[in-house]
């Protein structure tokens, strides 16, 4: 069976929970049914949002080099469970011989795919992500305009995400909220938790809201590329 | 920072368990700050217990590899979320050169510390954790009783345990709970879920009982061998 390679620790939380949905939404009836999967949990990579705003420390090397190692311990494919990361997506992809599937992409396609005539879509994510226009790019080669948050506002969802990469899980949401439904009011068709840190933090506190997962997007093409079946799917 | 290393697929479900314990118990205040995890996630490992009562796979040769393999990629310790699996421990050992962490002495270690006066503990496990004394051995170098189902009750223990390994999350407990019921009142003063799909079933049926988790054990102690501080502990 072909070995998905997931490019994690960006953060470990995000990480662990991509894991845990491919295996939870992997048809397979015992232990030996499942996957094989490597996981390189990099916790040195630096920061992307703060190399793209704050002119930090370059995550580059860091991810081809976790790239090539899970590439040589037998990974059949790589999947990378952060969005500001896919920024780097086209020098990765220069520097290793197996697929890579991209998450943003992914998340395109499947949005078209569920919601044919969508037009709108919300965006949560970190600045990072904003600034480089990674979803920008993608999301437009599907006709799929994108909703953010004003700089104001965007400091709340900034603070929730890293509220839970510093494991501080006590949160008072009330503003976050307040954001969530000043996006949820511009006519957008669909709101899409663009950091792998937002899925967690939803799950964590219960936020009763339809939302599209990019991390669950991604579970399921991984399953499908290692030629498994997604459960009830 | 020391690179953990997760032997794992054991099942899938209980090495996500183990990986996110390991971050959520982390006392780190960004991703950097979390501790590096290389995770073998080796579905191919043939099912310890049907080797151990049924004459099936030999999975020894399967667990050196991927001991060996996580060494090669830069482990400084392993750790393997599996009580079965750790009757291969002393074999697995002899093949490697870096430190391999045992959670069954872990967990009999951490029994007498928090419960010094204690006697009698009630194990739950596989067939083939029972079979082959792993427990028994350990248990009895720290003046610990160990207080099992007997045969008849013990078909209802292994059913929860294949159904997380099968992906079936649709089960009737009403028989588990009888047995768990006749455990407790056999003057036991802990109960071990010493199979590591157990506290997965008993956080998503939300078991409402006092436990010990041995994968819980095995994430401190894992956090502490690498330098890092355990949250609130």
């Amino acid at each position: 069976m072909k070995t998905i390679g997931i490019l994690g620790g960006m953060g470990p939380l995000a990480t662990a929970d991509l894991f845990r949905k491919i295996v939870i939404l992997t048809d397979a009836d015992s232990d030996n049914a499942h996957i094989p999967i490597i996981i390189d949990n990099n916790t040195e990579i630096p920061d992307r949002t703060d190399y793209i705003i704050k002119n930090g420390k370059d995550p580059t090397n860091h991810l081809i080099r976790s790239a090539l190692r899970l590439e040589m311990m037998g990974a059949d494919v790589i999947v990378m469970p952060c969005n500001t990361a896919h920024y780097f997506y086209n020098e990765i992809v220069k520097h290793i011989k197996i697929p890579f599937i991209n998450m943003i992409v992914e998340t395109a396609k499947e949005i078209k795919k569920i919601y044919p005539g969508i037009e709108k879509v919300g965006l949560l994510a970190t600045e990072g992500t904003y600034k480089t226009g990674i979803y920008d790019k993608i999301f437009s080669n599907y006709d799929l305009e994108l909703v953010k948050p004003d700089d104001n506002d965007q400091r709340f969802v900034t603070e929730l995400i890293y509220s839970i990469k510093k494991g501080n899980y006590d949160i008072d949401l009330t503003n976050f909220k307040k954001v969530l439904n000043k996006i949820k009011n511009q006519n957008i068709n669909a709101l899409i938790l663009g950091c792998t840190e937002l899925p967690v933090a939803f799950q964590m506190f219960d936020i009763d809201e339809v939302y599209i997962d990019p991390t669950k997007i991604l579970a399921c093409s991984a399953i499908k590329y290692v030629g498994k079946k997604v459960k009830n799917a």
